[in-house]
């Protein structure tokens, strides 16, 4: 997908440097063309089809002189302004690829005309789960995706946990965040596939992400049926090859579809003590009556991953009704991103199939 | 309740023995009469107003002699034995209370009676909760029924966790287990008091509780509005002072509605390390606007409670926007039954208001 971009400003400096950085690095994104010349702007605009008019805040443009079907913002010299007389505001000055962001993002909230390709999704979905707390699901998860963009892979690192946070793990540029994300999956008025083009971060190790929403409530009001439209989309969106999934739980019905309809493969965290192996045999318990009535397969898709290994308090199970991926032991007294770097040298993450 | 329960043996020793250990123990809750001649009994059942009638099965009855509304069983000589020509049936030589909880159970099946007042629920419900794994919630929850047992309280301590165990942490005798209950909430054919009231078991140190389900996929199939009309029941059958309800998990609908409309107090537990103060503020934040939102007051229920806290990895947070209840220090390698032991100890638990 190109946005034809039009930016309408007296500021010759400013949009001779916008037309080349935009050549240089967004060439196959942005067909972008500049106007110093109100007049010469309004000759030209039916002709253009423009997908977004940018215009300094200096003019005073005439939006009825605009075709309807144009996205319009308002480029201002401060920061921190959302609106200038109605119309959407971006601060000329920043990053190119935040204004990238942040042109695609406009163009998002109004256009809703592409759509979600509603057939299978193509793209390898890795599901990291577990229904004991406390054993490193999410740190397990991001390590994993951390060592496949490390082996070149095309990664998106997706928490679900309502509580989480990957934000600990990953950063990236930008000033959206999930929040914008899950506004666009309820409001059939701004397109998904922009939104969560222009919402994305990329940590520097390549790994695609959401930042956290800005309240933690946003995430409660996500709802099974939008995570599915959510992945099929992050799947449109960058030619991941694949999605890796974060959500633990006390094996909710979201929990279960995704490990049912939407994972390809499911990579079960049990800490190996004598609580969580206790655990780890009642979900197996129940996935089994699960599938017999529903006839459905998932114990099939399931491998174990033992993490915060410890010497001391844990032990492995003896019969295992699902394949065993191996052993991560405990790191005392590190967190976050250096936390996931330790893991992510583990060889065994290669194992994940 | 008292249920009036006939027994017809010709074996006069064991019929003596009944009726003489019922009454000395179960004088307020059976009315027991005893006919070792078949003719007798027949000539006196219509007249006896029984609930429940229990035949020898070396005795050929003739249920077409017996009112409708008497429930029967079958009492035989060997153990295991589930039925008998159609008719449940009971091994004999059992100890009192175990045949007492299968003469209620049986009467439970077919009396659908009784019903359940919907009004109020007078019962003070205390709900351990968190939406950080692994900080120890349920035995915190465990340990504090306990405690409150310890101080003379009649108390109730029902594990929701879905992979969750009360059997780690209290023992009693019974052979019936939640799964029981579960099958009585969803069958309007059995009686769901009765049910409770035959299913509990008492731990010795007076707790009462129901045993694991047999097996871990039934917690699957207990839906929200049931846990509403359990802990109603729950709340009617013993007389209970209290009952501890331990539910965590990622603030789903069921934990929420039990903090919004059901507990009197709210336990929150936090383990101090960063990823669970993280967590705790989030969940804060989330319950702020759902408060806002839906015009309900939560927060002033809940105090938190430190638990697992370790001088090396934990903290406290510095302004805390609820009541602290205090501090719980981890206790190194002991689990079950001896951990609640330890932490039943401290005297912060009688702070829980």
């Amino acid at each position: 997908m190109k946005i034809k971009v039009i930016i309408v400003d007296q500021d010759t400096n400013y949009t001779s440097h916008m037309l080349q950085v935009f050549q240089t690095r967004y060439a196959d994104k942005v067909e972008m063309r500049v106007f110093s010349d109100v007049n010469s702007f309004y000759a030209n605009i039916r002709e253009a089809y423009a997908d977004l008019v940018l215009y300094s805040s200096n003019l005073q443009l005439d939006t009825a002189e605009l075709p309807e079907s144009v996205v319009i913002g308002c480029l201002c010299e401060q920061s921190g302004i959302e609106e200038i007389g109605g119309v959407s505001a971006i601060c000329k000055y920043q990053k190119v690829d935040i204004l990238y962001k942040l042109m695609l993002g406009l163009f998002a909230e109004k256009a809703s005309d592409m759509k979600l390709k509603t057939s299978g999704n193509l793209v390898h979905v890795t599901l990291f789960t577990s229904v004991q707390g406390g054993c490193g699901t999410s740190a397990a998860a991001a390590a994993y995706a951390l060592r496949m963009a490390k082996e070149g892979k095309k990664i998106f690192y997706l928490n679900l946990q309502k509580f989480g946070s990957s934000n600990l793990y990953f950063t990236g540029e930008g000033t959206m965040s999930f929040s914008d994300v899950i506004y666009a999956l309820k409001s059939r008025k701004s397109n998904l596939l922009i939104k969560i083009e222009s919402t994305l971060k990329t940590d520097p190790s390549g790994v695609d992400f959401f930042s956290d929403c800005r309240n933690a409530f946003d995430m409660i009001e996500l709802k099974d049926d939008e995570i599915v439209s959510l992945i099929q989309a992050i799947g449109q969106v960058g030619e991941y090859e694949e999605i890796v999934v974060d959500l633990s739980g006390d094996l909710t019905e979201r929990q279960l579809k995704l490990m049912q309809d939407y994972a390809d493969s499911v990579i079960y965290i049990c800490d190996g003590t004598m609580t969580g192996i206790r655990k780890f045999e009642k979900f197996c318990e129940t996935i089994r009556v699960i599938e017999e009535r529903k006839e459905v397969q998932i114990m099939n898709k399931i491998q174990l991953l033992y993490n915060r290994y410890s010497s001391k308090n844990s032990m492995q199970m003896e019969k295992l009704p699902v394949s065993l991926l191996g052993g991560i032991h405990r790191f005392e007294n590190v967190s976050g991103r250096p936390l996931i770097d330790q893991i992510a040298k583990m060889d065994i993450l290669r194992q994940v199939r």
